[in-house]
C-alpha cells in the first residue's frame, strides 16, 4: 500500500464494546426483553434521524444544546434523537389510531448527545424504556413498579431500593400556598438539595421563585419527611391535607405500596421517598427511581413516571401514560465495581482442538452433534500445536474442552478436559452413540452454562 | 396548547417499525444471535457515528456519495457508518493485539445510506453480521456456511439454496489468460449478466476492459457452467487447468461442498454456482449468496466471502477472514410476500380483563402467579365493560383470556376462554394451588406460545 495508514480510533466520547463487556450488555438487554414481553409490552423501533422540529424544544435547554443537529442530502434539517420519549410521543401521535389503547410498548436502541465528556458519561448510549400510554389507572403504576422489580431481580441485583413518590404531593403542598405557577423553578430548586443542602434550596427558592421563608420551609418539609412506608404517608397526609390533589397523591401512593405487599415483594425492596423529584417537568404523577444499596452513589439505575398528555405537541389526542427506563450501561459500570461480572469472554462452553490435520470433518461433524444437542462449541480453525490452542481456550474462559486424536477416534473415545480444574477424563463417542458424551459435558457445565 | 401543533412523521426514507413488524424481526434476531453464540462467535459494539476519515472510500463511489455526513460539536468531520465491516475493520486494527485471533465477532445494528428511495429500500436499516478473523482454514469457509443453513433453517425457511463460489476460479482463469490486472472492470461486467446479457457482457469486457473476444469468451465459458456440485466441478477443473490460483480454488469447493455433504447438509439446499461474483472488490475466496427457491427474484438474503486483509488501511497487521451477513429487512419482506409471518401482535399470551372494579389486586395476583410460572400475561389496566376489553383482546391476538367476576373468586374458580374458538371452562384457582389453571393453559397454549 503506498499511501499511510489511517489511524484506527473512535470519536472522542464515544467506546467500542469488545465481547467482554457486549456479552453482559446483551445478557441484560435479554433479560429487559423478556421479562418485558412478559408483562405484555410489545417492541417498536423508530428511526436515529427525526426531522430537527419534532426534536428541538422537547427536552431540556441541555439536551437542545447536545443534539447532533445537519443536513441530509435533501437539505432538510435533520437531528440523531437524544432520547426515545420524544420519538414514542412522536410515534403515538402519528399511529395510536391504528394501534389502540392501552398502548404498552418497548424500545431499546441508541440515543445520542454531545455532552462534554466526563468519567463515564458518553455521547452515544442505550436506552432501555418501557412505557403504558392511554390510561390513568393505578394498575399500570403498580406494574411498572413490579418490572422494575423484576427486572433488577432477574439481572441477579438482590441489594436495590425502589423509591417512590408522587408528583401530586408537592404540586399539591403549592397548590395549598397558592404556588402553582412556581411548579417549575421549585422543583429546580428542590433537585439540587443533597448538592446545596437546605440553605443553599431556600436561597434559591427565594430568589428564583420568590417564594417566602415560611413557604420554603413547608416546601422543605415535605422534603425532609423519612420512615417506613406507614410513617411517611401519615406525616404527608398531615401536610398536604385541604389540597384535592395532594390527598390524591397520598391515596394513590397506598394504592400502589398496599399491592406492592399484599403482591408478597419484599418491604426491604421499596420505601417511599418524597424528597425524589426527577427534574423533568412532564412528569404529573408517580416517580420511581431505584437505587442500589451497596452502591448509592451511582443514582438511579431505573427511573420513570407518570405524565399527563405524552404527545401534546403533535396530536390533540390525550394521551396519558407511565414509563421507566433501565440504565443499562450505569447499571453495568456498577455491577463491575461490585464484582458481579464474570470474567468469562466466549459465548459457547465447549472447545474443540484441531487436533489432527487429517480429521477436520471429524471435529467439525462432532462439533455438529453437541450443537444439536443444545450445547454451544467452537472449533478451532487451524491445527496448530495443541498447547497453543488451549492457551487460546484457557485465555477465552472456555470451560470444557473436548479432545481428539487420532489414535482416540479410531478407539471409539474422546478426552473431556475440565478448564477449570485441568482434570481429564475418555469418554466413548461416535456419531451414533453421543449420549455418553453429551452427558459428561452437560454435567460438568450444569445446565445455566449449556446452550 | 396556545401554538399549532407539529406535524408527527417520520423522514422520508425511513419507517417506524410497529409491534406487528417488530416482533418478527425481534425474533430473527434472536434465532440469530443464538445460532451465532451456538458456533462461538461474539457479540461486539461500534459507535454508529466515526471519523469521516474512517468511512470515506472504504466502500463504493457509490457509499461515499450516499454517506451521511456532518461536523460534530467540536468541528469534527464525522459520518453515521454506512455498513458493518468499515467499523469491524476499524476496530481490529485498534483491539486485535488485546484481543487475540481467531477472533469470531457478530454484529447486529442499524447503518445508515442516503440512497435514493425506492420500493423496499430504506435509507436505515438493520444489518446482521459475523465474520471470523485471522485464519486462512477451510474450517471457517465451512463453518460459514454451515451458520448460514442453520440460521435459515431455524428461521423456518425450508426452500433456499446456498450458492458457493470462489473468487479464485475467475481469478486463476484471468490470470491463465493474462488478464489478472483487469480483475475489477471484468467483475463488475460480469455482474451484470443477468441484466445486459452475454452480448451486452461481451461488449463491455471489450469497450472497458480491453479483453479480446477469445478471452471474453473464456469468462463467460466459466459463468455458464451449471449442473450437479461434481459435474460443475469437473468442468471448472477443466478450464482452469495450468493456473494455480484456479487449481487452489477447485479444491477449495471440493473439500467446503464434500464436508457438507458428510456433515448431512441436504444436497437441495447448497450448490456451485460459478456465475456469482459479489459486485465487492475486497473478496479474495469463497463467495457465498442463499436465494429463496419460492422468490429467487427477491435476490440473496444472506450473502458472504473470504477476504485477504481485512484491516490494512489501519493497521499493518495481517488479517485475512470470512464473514456473511443476513439481510433481516429483505428476508422479513420475502417471509411477509410467502405468508409466513403470524397475524399475533402481543407479546404475551394470556389476558386478564379487569372485571370487577374492586378486585384489581385480585387480578395482578393472578398475574403474577402465572407469570412466575412462565407465562406470559397482560392486565388490562382499567375496568371497563368485559365486552370492550375481550375485544381489545382479540384484537391484539392474545388467544386465551382468563376471567374472574366477584363470584368466581368467591368461589374458587376462573373461567378460561379461548379466543380462538370461543371455547370457555371453568377450572378451580386460588393462590396456593395454582396448577390446575397453569396445566390447563399450557395445555391450551402448547408449549411453544407459553412465554
Amino acid at each position: 500500500m503506498a499511501q499511510g495508514l489511517i489511524q484506527p480510533r473512535t470519536l472522542k466520547g464515544f467506546r467500542d464494546y469488545p465481547p467482554s463487556v457486549m456479552m453482559p450488555r446483551e445478557q441484560i438487554m435479554d433479560i429487559a426483553r423478556r421479562v418485558y414481553r412478559r408483562y405484555g409490552f410489545s417492541p417498536i423501533d423508530t428511526p436515529a434521524l427525526e426531522y430537527l422540529e419534532i426534536l428541538t424544544g422537547k427536552g431540556s435547554e441541555e439536551t437542545d444544546r447536545q443534539l447532533y443537529r445537519f443536513e441530509d442530502h435533501g437539505g432538510r434539517k435533520v437531528g440523531l434523537r437524544f432520547d426515545l420519549t420524544v420519538p414514542l410521543a412522536r410515534f403515538a401521535a402519528q399511529h395510536i389510531q391504528q394501534l389502540g389503547t392501552p398502548f404498552k410498548r418497548y424500545h431499546i436502541a441508541p440515543v445520542w448527545r454531545g455532552e462534554s465528556p466526563q468519567a463515564g458519561r458518553f455521547r452515544e448510549f442505550l436506552q432501555c424504556d418501557f412505557d403504558t400510554i392511554g390510561t390513568e389507572s393505578v394498575a399500570a403504576d403498580i406494574e411498572t413498579a413490579l418490572v422494575i422489580h423484576d427486572l433488577l431481580t432477574e439481572i441477579g441485583i438482590t441489594n436495590f431500593v425502589l423509591r417512590i413518590n408522587t408528583r401530586q404531593l408537592l404540586n399539591g403542598l403549592l397548590e395549598k400556598h397558592g404556588l402553582q405557577e412556581r411548579a417549575t423553578p421549585v422543583l429546580r430548586a428542590l433537585d439540587k438539595l443533597d448538592k446545596i443542602g437546605a440553605a443553599g434550596v431556600l436561597q434559591e427558592l427565594s430568589e428564583t421563585a420568590q417564594v417566602s421563608v415560611e413557604q420554603s420551609e413547608a416546601i422543605l418539609g415535605l422534603a425532609s419527611i423519612h420512615g417506613s412506608v406507614d410513617q411517611v404517608l401519615s406525616q404527608v397526609a398531615d401536610l398536604v391535607q385541604g389540597s384535592e390533589k395532594g390527598e390524591a397523591g397520598v391515596e394513590r401512593l397506598y394504592q400502589i405500596t398496599g399491592a406492592l405487599k399484599q403482591l408478597g415483594i419484599a418491604p426491604e425492596r421499596y420505601r417511599i421517598d418524597v424528597a425524589i423529584a426527577r427534574g423533568l417537568d412532564y412528569y404529573t404523577g408517580v416517580i420511581y427511581e431505584t437505587t442500589l444499596t451497596d452502591l448509592p452513589a451511582m443514582g438511579s439505575v431505573c427511573s420513570g413516571g407518570r405524565y399527563d398528555n405524552l404527545a401534546e405537541l403533535y396530536t390533540k389526542q390525550h394521551l396519558p401514560g407511565i414509563g421507566a427506563s433501565l440504565g443499562i450501561d450505569r447499571l453495568l459500570a456498577a455491577m463491575e465495581q461490585l464484582g458481579m461480572l464474570p470474567a468469562v469472554h466466549t459465548p459457547a462452553a465447549v472447545f474443540i482442538p484441531y487436533f489432527d490435520a487429517d480429521r477436520l470433518a471429524s471435529y467439525l461433524q462432532l462439533a455438529r452433534v453437541l450443537r444439536n444437542e443444545g450445547l454451544g462449541v467452537e472449533v478451532y480453525p487451524d491445527p496448530k500445536k495443541l498447547g497453543a490452542q488451549l492457551k487460546y481456550a484457557v485465555q477465552r474462559g472456555f470451560p470444557v474442552a473436548v479432545i481428539a486424536g487420532s489414535r482416540e477416534l479410531e478407539a471409539g473415545l474422546v478426552q473431556v478436559k475440565d478448564l477449570r480444574t485441568k482434570q481429564a477424563s475418555e469418554v466413548p463417542w461416535s456419531v451414533d452413540a453421543p449420549q455418553p458424551l453429551v452427558d459428561l459435558l452437560k454435567n460438568l457445565l450444569g445446565r445455566a452454562e449449556s446452550a
